[in-house]
């Protein structure tokens, strides 16, 4: 056997993150390059195979201390590694965990970047302690997993966890990226957050008004600081966020649900108001729910990954 | 090893029924008997268990050849296998498991009621081609249950699939049984659709005015009619449960979602609405989830508990 490491390896639209842990969890050596989308994504795989591999060498870690590996990338992953578009990568049919395979030389597997985020705070993060939770990635979009005893709960097309797209408000008049209206995403994104904001500006006044580049972060900072048009929007978005995690918790009635991506930077303040929605809403036999915020950042995804793929050995052995 | 014999035991508020079934999922033996709920239900499980016996003597079955039981009750099933209050029956905090072990000479498995017809129809009915499945029981109530891989989802307190208490509509003015607003259960239960034709016959004329004892059953008969109004009511209803479905397909990826309980009797006529609403709603990814119909009726619960008979014996192995 092995000294153990294990590699995780995370796409996203802008870097890709390649971290070597060792196998009690603590990320020894990380890397983040660009991702390079031209011609069709076709050097991203290589890219990030041939830096894992340089960062082994420079940390003297040889093929036969590194059990495998897991990737995440921003789209469904099917039961047998593959994807089938991920738009953001301009990516079309790719066999992953048999070309990383054959770059790295090792096993490897592959999963949706928000399912391995959460894997990630279910084995290090905030849900260590956690038989089963639920993470939501309040990003650009919103993004979920689902984690019961330490496995991602994948569906039948590797599809679960599109906590972003559930209905919350069948009468919204303004339609989502997907087409669709009334997503979770168009009021808890960092998109969300400012189109809430702008439709509420078009009426009433600000200290956000004459903002040149509003964003969720400063929407936050104005609530903190009093401006009742910027509470207004938190709460509107609380409101929504706190009543999905309530359903999402009648549905599943998981140990934890941890919030993670750019938008929980705005902390307790966020925790605080969806704890409270999610209050109002949740039935009584799933309320112990813990709402908490995530602990491992941006680096969640390469966590999640290097527990992927130390799973993913075990089952192999 | 015995010939394998499993004995599905299910306790419902008005009725107990009783199955015993050989390895490969057939029903050989059914009793079904009145459930006393008389001083704090004191002697239903006693009931039950005595009667398992008696069925076994008259088919000429031996302790030795049953492998165990598996026992539905209408409540959360914590993991240890007790019950903390099951209202409909009078009980109090009962350790389901340890007492029917004691009664039957067998080991024993608790899990709630709802969740153990889902397994049922995993295993011998409707989902039985199904990887994972969501089952919603449509009945005076709404409950639902959750199967991954042939396994109950069950949740940190044993109170997954609560699918009734969904918030669907926080707008609604009406309380729903369990205190709050807008629960899925108060559109789409026997009990909602009821609900919601009488709201609207307050208005309206129907083939329905007049009638005394008004149920799902004749509202659907009536759409089926042509009556407007019973269409307008069956229309809402499977507007809601259909985007109730999308959202938990959003959430799940399931391969299947199956309708049963009373209201489910309606047939074709539900599947379709509620499918053309999944549709509308429903994420892209998620969209090949199958809706069906469920297909052991009555004894679902008795199969699912067969089912988990199985399973624990194979663990306790």
């Amino acid at each position: 056997m092995s000294s153990g490491y294990s590699i995780g390896i995370d796409i996203g639209g802008t870097t890709t993150k390649i971290g070597i842990f060792s196998r009690d969890g603590r990320l020894r050596f990380k890397a983040e390059i660009p991702t390079d989308k031209t011609e069709s994504g076709i050097r991203i795989l290589p890219n990030a195979a041939r830096t894992a591999m340089s960062i082994m060498s420079a940390g003297k870690i040889s093929l036969e201390d590194v059990v495998g590996a897991g990737i995440g990338v921003p789209g469904p992953v099917r039961n047998d590694g593959t994807v089938n578009r991920c738009v953001n990568l301009g990516w079309g049919v790719i066999d992953i965990e048999g070309t990383m395979a054959k770059l790295m030389h090792m096993p490897v597997k592959a999963a949706n970047d928000a399912n391995l985020a959460a894997l990630g705070e279910a084995w290090m993060g905030a849900g260590r302690d956690s038989e089963s939770l639920v993470m939501i990635t309040l990003g650009t979009g919103v993004g979920g997993g689902i984690i019961e005893g330490q496995k991602i709960l994948k569906g039948c097309e590797g599809a679960a966890g599109e906590i972003g797209h559930i209905i919350v408000n069948p009468g919204e008049s303004e339609a989502c990226s997907c087409g669709r209206h009334g997503c979770l995403e168009q009021y808890v994104s960092a998109k969300g957050i400012v189109r809430l904001a702008k439709k509420r500006m078009q009426c009433s006044d600000s200290i956000l008004s004459g903002e040149q580049r509003l964003s969720a972060k400063k929407i936050y900072d104005a609530a903190r600081l009093g401006d009742s048009l910027a509470k207004d929007v938190t709460d509107e978005a609380a409101d929504y966020l706190g009543r999905a995690i309530a359903n999402i918790s009648d549905i599943l009635n998981p140990e934890a649900v941890i919030l993670g991506g750019g938008v929980s930077r705005a902390g307790e303040d966020l925790r605080a108001g969806v704890q409270k929605s999610f209050e109002k809403y949740v039935f009584h036999a799933c309320k112990n729910t813990k709402i908490l915020l995530a602990y491992l950042s941006n680096d969640a995804g390469i966590y999640g990954g290097a527990r992927l793929a130390l799973e993913n050995a075990k089952s192999l052995a």
